[in-house]
């Protein structure tokens, strides 16, 4: 959880207990948008995706949102047709409560795949959600779209670019690229600063590649997946083009507010006890360092093996061996943890201990650095170990 | 274990405890073949590969083998230009010993990556392991390979193809695509048949690529793997061109071997408690078939459910979304878990209950089929569940 959370001027949010999950605990929140603010979002790239994604994109095409009505406790996946007419409904009871046009609401869901969605619930809260709209309420808000997730995931950030003040407030939940029968990911991140449609999307894509998309806890990619970014325009700093010499700085910010998001959603991961940092360098390619780095992270060998706290170099890289780099040279590659070095020249280092490698795998945050040696790009991953408590969690789930 | 086994002749097989390995069971094996044998064999496809596997590469190249020379308890992965050095030492041993040139030796080891291969032993038990060679020792061969295998894996059978019998018998050890530690699946299987041996390498590529190839237990590739195919040129049953008409016989009956060894190894992975076939049909292409059918096999979630007995389509669907097929029907996509239909119209079949889904997820085998419904193609994949066990065993191995 952020310090201090700052409001967003222009965004005002609501939570409250629908009754959608069986705990009772908030699982309906609304965020309400000012009619200057400008959306951008990015959603799963599963196929099978779920009704409300559906929905979010296509309204989305249409016009400006005024409205993010997200629910916990149902993914409202896999449920054909009916799931798609239910957002619908849900998007429409909004619409006749506050006097928006059905596309204007966004809808997300989170929580169970192949059930109905008790859309009955939602008719009884959204006019008790409408009343409770404030610009403090990211707090409740964050906790009301939490599933599984064991902390609340907020971050909160004011900054001068070029002398102008800027203020980004955002709350994701995930703890698992997907849960037992959950479907994951959900962010809302919004900043008061005045960037037009166009810009405020080619950023969000820029930064969720280098933090969202950057995370596995088991390769598993959610039905539901969305990360939505709101610029309100009331802040002085405005950007209409991604050659504005204040872009870049303003991107580096979200994508700064998207990785302390994307970090807290690992170190959350199903069982996890490690969170795990994974630095490519030195590739040919910025694709092979994807490619090595994906291939240590999803490895459950090298998972186990830090659950474990064992410095087990072997399966790292026999990981580096098998991620289907062409004329790799595993004699020039270097691997350390943290800063101990643990291969050189094909095996282990000659300068490595047992002694040293356990003292950085006790640590609960530990860095891999494989150094390919062969070019100039890099790729950071972000990663969790696996634990008896995955299988349990995961085994267990509907029992 | 098979019933009967059928011994080769030109096969002379012998095991002894060299002290390798630490619990005293046997850890090197010889098998020597005839000088009409003809020999195939692939390997690891892991850039990382152990020393025997770089030697004996090499060596095939060169000649006609003579000596098959095996070690358990001890990989020689990781151990740069020493590994290198000690493979050779030990094959030149075995040379002096029998009056055979270095190179007509092809080295195989199997156990822990990244420590010293002990040779000294080798140079003790070779003359010993020398003298107890004899064509009925298949089955203390395939108990002298086990690494941690629970069962030992043998293979044997006679056909007659056109009239002419042929003899097939074969031995293998793996249990997970990678072990703790362990670089792991090895298996050498011999016939009477009379096969040239361009027409004996691309006969095993073909068996290979439709069963060794198609199993998984945690997606970890070894650096070790390999497997040998010899023809001793006894039986009747020639076979020069792969155009002959007893070709495809042939190859069936050998692929038949691979894929009782392949679903042998996958029965024993590390904690499994089902051995899961998934049946991917009607694919516009093998490639997409064999995308869908790995991203089942290898996701986390699937496998805890499939430990669970949870008979949980939703994860089995968002995994073929997931798959990266272009332009998938999810509407037009069944999956059935033995002969109950789960999945149809991109949800769950209306003709599904819990019990009949249970009682399928009751039993230790099941096959998942999905019918992807846009064309012809086809391809099957083995895999097994995921456990406590394997976490345990993989975390715990070298505590």
């Amino acid at each position: 959880m952020a310090e201090k959370i700052y409001s967003i001027a222009g965004i005002q949010l609501a939570s409250t207990y629908a009754g959608i999950r069986k705990t009772q605990q908030d699982d309906l929140v609304l965020i309400a948008l000012s009619d200057k603010t400008t959306t951008a979002a990015v959603f799963t790239r599963n196929a099978f995706c779920a009704a409300p994604v559906v929905v979010a994109r296509e309204h989305l095409q249409q016009v400006r949102p005024r409205y993010l009505l997200i629910n916990a406790g149902n993914a409202n996946a896999g449920n054909g047709k009916q799931g798609h007419d239910d957002t619908l409904a849900c998007c429409q009871w909004l619409a006749d409560e506050t006097g928006c046009k059905r596309s204007e609401v966004l809808p997300f869901s989170t929580g169970v795949i192949g059930e109905s969605l008790p859309k009955e619930k939602f008719a009884k809260a959204i006019p008790d959600v409408c009343k409770n709209l404030n610009e403090g309420h990211w707090p409740p808000a964050s906790v009301g779209i939490m599933t599984t997730d064991t902390v609340a995931k907020v971050v909160s950030m004011q900054e001068e670019i070029n002398g102008k003040k800027v203020t980004l407030t955002g709350i994701a939940k995930g703890s698992g690229m997907i849960r037992p029968d959950m479907a994951t990911m959900l962010a809302f991140i919004a900043t008061d600063a005045d960037v037009s449609s166009l810009v405020l999307q080619q950023c969000l894509q820029e930064s969720v590649n280098h933090s969202f998309n950057r995370i596995t806890v088991d390769g598993d990619t959610s039905t539901n997946d969305a990360c939505v970014l709101m610029a309100t325009a009331e802040s002085e700093l405005s950007i209409h083009s991604t050659d504005d010499k204040n872009y870049t700085l303003f991107q580096q910010l979200v994508q700064k507010a998207c990785e302390a998001l994307a970090r807290a959603i690992v170190k959350d991961g199903e069982g996890a006890t490690k969170l795990i940092n994974i630095v490519v360098s030195d590739g040919a390619s910025e694709r092979e360092c994807l490619d090595v780095a994906y291939t240590i992270a999803h490895s459950p060998l090298v998972k186990t093996a830090f659950f474990a706290s064992d410095p087990n170099w072997g399966r790292i890289l026999a990981a580096v061996g098998r991620a289907g780099v062409n004329n790799i040279d595993l004699e020039a590659i270097t691997i350390y943890l943290d800063d101990v070095c643990i291969v050189e020249q094909g095996g282990r280092s000659s300068s490595y201990t047992e002694t040293r490698g356990q003292a950085v795998m006790d640590q609960s945050e530990i860095t891999i650095k494989v150094n390919l040696a062969r070019g100039k790009a890099n790729a950071t991953v972000w990663s969790c170990d696996f634990s008896y408590d995955y299988v349990r969690i995961n085994a267990e789930y509907r029992t």
